[in-house]
């Protein structure tokens, strides 16, 4: 018997393959610093943790299939900063924002159904897509644009009689990229224009180091009931390990469809509930803190690397991750090289080779990607040892 | 813009629909025995429960894709008194039984592939197959026959070219029967022979009341590469809210595959794998009262309603719930009569119309599924209620 053609074309995670190369770094007596998982190191917010001690509870139940309607209270409350109106009907709460992006695919595609997404992209979509036999066709952006779409006709170009959404993620993960007011009306427009959904990753909403105003496609009321927003507080309140995402739709046939495939898995995590409601109930000054954080770590590292000879990245505008070209590297040999050959007292660093993000064959292959997930003076050495490995690198090619 | 034809075509939960009568039913004053759901009132073990507050970490971070070692490790274990030897690299943790569906059908079939699922089945398996593009051909069973197989060929004859797998629940939800070794047998044969995959979703092993030996398709080395098991704590441990599931495969195509799917989900929730870890630590005693407890509740509603004219079931052999024939009512029709129109001292109760559970039309139309999840005299009312109304009802006819 052979297992599924979805299952072969599905690929593994560029993120996570290479790990066997930094156990076997460690098991040689090396540091690694990982930046190459959005794992951030940021702690879980204590009155949040607090929050699991005090579950009294004598039965773990089921939740409603959407989340506890406090919670989605909470959410709707939370948008009211961004001039966002959200009820918690619209709401639905998730098992991490990766099944909020299952289940809007799910919404609007069917099996040979596309979606647009922009390359480089967050890997796991695709995954996603082949695991509901939906195509992805690219828009391939360059680093010498900053990862940003640059005319409307790029985007209508790749739309098709089987295209059914664009896909967005802003800030961009794994750009660093936030997409300006032109960009986000230019998918406005197609999206009306050509009948399409607009699902909007807004997971790293508040990650930004630009002085312009966020801009959502639910800021255009036109487009409205096109819009499916997916978002977590994984990276946000720093709690990956929860599995709370949630989706936004002002489209009541889209709501009722995610609730029926909410219902066939029962449930999201119960008690993780109540902590992203006491998440939900921070105040402003909690991001300013964490921003400002992730502000200090991008800068060490860009400021370590700049001037580099052969080296291009952009200033990332957002989310907490950098693209990083190194000209002439191949990168996966690069990544390896650096985990098995390469080290500075002892210190090595992981990084996730980035043709993994690009959909394009042969796109990609000199970079990759960096997480700031570690503190600045740790950001600061890995862009040394990345620099001298490069360096050394180099003299072997 | 239109929703998907897979969203349209996806069932609402037989189980939950009919809620807002039972809402409006509490708003008047009346008290509902809840017996539509599976969400037992047992305490979640305090054990386990007592983790939770033990719980010390600042990052409530990922897990590994497939789960914790450690949890892995305790499952292998557990499997011991099965007399199954799995190792720890067979087992892929989950979040909820439900996502251990998922992915073993997304595993073993493409879009236009179907599998062959013995009716009355429990109704998610129909939306998650619906979810990745895949028919559910049906096995019809009988009240009369305890909803057993009677013949190998009554399967074998359901099998066409596009058949991937044979679908059993073991014990089943929602008949409460446990397949007899000839049966197992007949199932094992068939894969063989017509080269399927065998899913046996065995969330309820320890939920049985005959003394006859649990067989698992797993106990045939023949076919070991071609069974996948799905399980989950959510009813053993009840713990439903914590959406912690599993799957065994001894075939490394499929746990390849599910490790990609598995990897695209990033992980199952982290706090409650220490939670599954602990209850998989918990001896034999605790299952041997809450089986007994579950013994006591069914024979205190089986004992209240049987005798009645024009009442048929069987004496389920295991998990926790009854299919119950009522002769002649319209099945949705009575249990949103129960919930309007009828009470004893207030009380009423919320039954599951059973015809949600078939797949072919017009099957089921008579008959409701109860769960054992109250205490053996609010079972034993649940009875007395069914009774007397569906005396009340008849009348009206």
């Amino acid at each position: 018997m052979e297992i599924s053609e979805r299952a072969k074309n599905t690929q593994s995670s560029p993120i996570r393959k290479l790990y066997p190369y930094a156990e076997k770094a460690e098991q040689n007596g090396k540091t690694v610093l990982y930046v190459n998982i959005g794992q951030p190191d940021i702690a879980t917010p204590p009155e949040a943790m607090g929050m699991l001690k005090n579950f009294d509870k004598e039965v773990l139940a089921y939740s409603p299939s959407t989340g506890y309607y406090s919670l989605r209270n909470k959410i709707s409350n939370y948008f009211d900063k961004y001039r966002i109106d959200i009820n918690a009907e619209e709401i639905a709460v998730t098992t991490g924002g990766s099944e909020a992006v299952l289940f809007s695919l799910a919404a609007v595609c069917d099996p040979g159904d596309n979606i647009l997404v922009a390359e480089p992209f967050y890997a796991n979509y695709k995954s996603i897509a082949q695991m509901l036999g939906i195509d992805i066709k690219s828009i391939t952006t360059r680093i010498e644009d900053g990862f940003h779409f640059t005319s409307k006709s790029q985007i209508e170009e790749k739309i098709d009689e089987r295209t059914r959404a664009i896909l967005i993620c802003n800030p961009s993960n794994p750009t660093g990229t936030v997409y300006s007011h032109n960009e986000i009306e230019w998918i406005v427009e197609l999206a009306k224009e050509k009948d399409l959904f607009i699902i909007s990753d807004e997971v790293y909403r508040e990650f930004r180091y630009t002085e312009r105003d966020f801009v959502s496609p639910l800021h255009y009321r036109e487009v409205e009931d096109r819009v499916i927003v997916t978002d977590s507080i994984s990276k946000r309140f720093s709690s990956c390990g929860a599995r709370i995402g949630f989706l936004i739709s002002k489209n009541s046939d889209v709501i009722e469809a995610i609730t029926k495939f909410a219902m066939a898995r029962l449930s999201p995590p119960s008690l993780e509930q109540f902590l992203a409601e006491t998440e939900f109930g921070l105040s402003d000054e909690y991001f300013k803190d964490i921003v400002n954080e992730y502000r200090l770590r991008k800068n060490a590292f860009i400021e370590e690397l700049s001037g580099t000879d052969g080296v291009v990245f952009p200033d990332p505008e957002g989310a907490f991750y950098i693209i990083v070209k190194f000209t002439g590297v191949e990168s996966e040999d690069f990544a390896k090289f650096l985990l098995q050959d390469f080290s500075i007292n002892d210190v090595t660093v992981m990084v996730a080779p980035a043709k993994g993000f690009y959909n394009s064959k042969g796109l990609g292959e000199d970079e990759v990607r960096v997480a700031f997930v570690l503190t600045s003076s740790k950001m600061k050495l890995a862009a040394k040892i990345l620099r001298e490995g490069y360096f050394a690198y180099r003299k072997m090619m």
